[in-house]
């Protein structure tokens, strides 16, 4: 359903054990950074009447999530700051092809690919974090991320055939895989 | 409450009612504007809790008032579709000091201007059209408009005290008035 390649590894759990605070800041950034490719999406094809629907969505629920990780950091004490980016995002984006249609295809197949990954993440920290605040938060997040990866997956289909979009997102999973394999020093909900 | 330094021109009636549907076609992208301007302000100012509640609130109004344009639209069987900006914005964004704090004055005083002058365009359109739907229509968005304007220019003092502040947007009021009495042949919100 999720169209991953490969499961988290062990490793990532005892980075967050051991960054717990760093990675729930990081979050928040990152659904900050959700809402901010949704709403670029509207502006790239705003002709595209149900791609600005379903885009407004998810604008709005990433914002929503977004002030419900600040709300969490509030009540624990910690203290929401700018961090330095995992370089997910970036190797992802990095594989969009820049010609139109394809851009289009790729763009919408990476942010379903994010997605996939954060709510793959979200349901091993709901099974893994003995805190049970915590784990109810990640659990509550779980489905939305997994509706906004099929959003995805079906808005790249407006711009390329279904099959062609489908090989696509193979190639593009298969990246995905081995880049989140490589890991990263800084401890990030993408790391 | 305002702060705008003129009242719009005649002019702008004319035009608007000889080109009806490339105005309201102008519109729903403003909208869609105004919300990645307040998303953009949470990307660079994400340290500003409340500066991030009450952006995350506009970029939410936006976009619902973007949708009710595209349906209005959509009722009058008027085909959505790109349409060259008018120069309005960018040359009040022109005015935006490079360097901080400054820069967060300006780019939250320009937008509430903004915010401002549409307020007023909404108010003189909803008692000078004669269809009744789209004076409902502009009646509707005059509120919130206006309620932008004050919020921007509340969260402006966060970076610079109150005075400093009222000075710097009666500079920019004067400036926005120039811009607008010059007019532009496009027919659009702004022009």
């Amino acid at each position: 359903m999720l169209h991953l390649q490969s499961p988290t590894a062990a490793r990532w759990l005892r980075q967050v054990d051991a960054h717990l605070e760093e990675v729930l800041i990081d979050h928040a950034h990152c659904e900050k950074k959700a809402a901010g490719t949704a709403l670029n999406l509207i502006f790239h094809y705003v002709e595209d009447a149900e791609l600005c629907r379903e885009m407004t969505a998810i604008v709005n629920e990433e914002l929503e999530h977004f002030h419900m990780v600040l709300d969490l950091l509030q009540r624990r004490g910690i203290r929401f700051r700018r961090l330095k980016p995992s370089q997910y995002g970036r190797k992802l984006n990095d594989l969009v092809r820049k010609q139109e249609p394809q851009r289009a295809v790729d763009r919408l197949l990476v942010a379903g690919l994010i997605e996939a990954r954060s709510c793959e993440r979200f349901q091993q920290l709901a099974e893994h974090v003995e805190d049970p605040e915590l784990a109810a938060f990640y659990r509550g997040l779980f489905e939305s991320e997994a509706r906004h990866h099929a959003t995805y997956t079906r808005l790249a289909t407006h711009f390329a055939p279904e099959d062609s979009v489908m090989n696509r997102l193979d190639e593009l999973a298969a990246a995905e895989a081995a880049i989140i394999a490589e890991g990263e020093d800084l401890p990030r909900m993408h790391s």
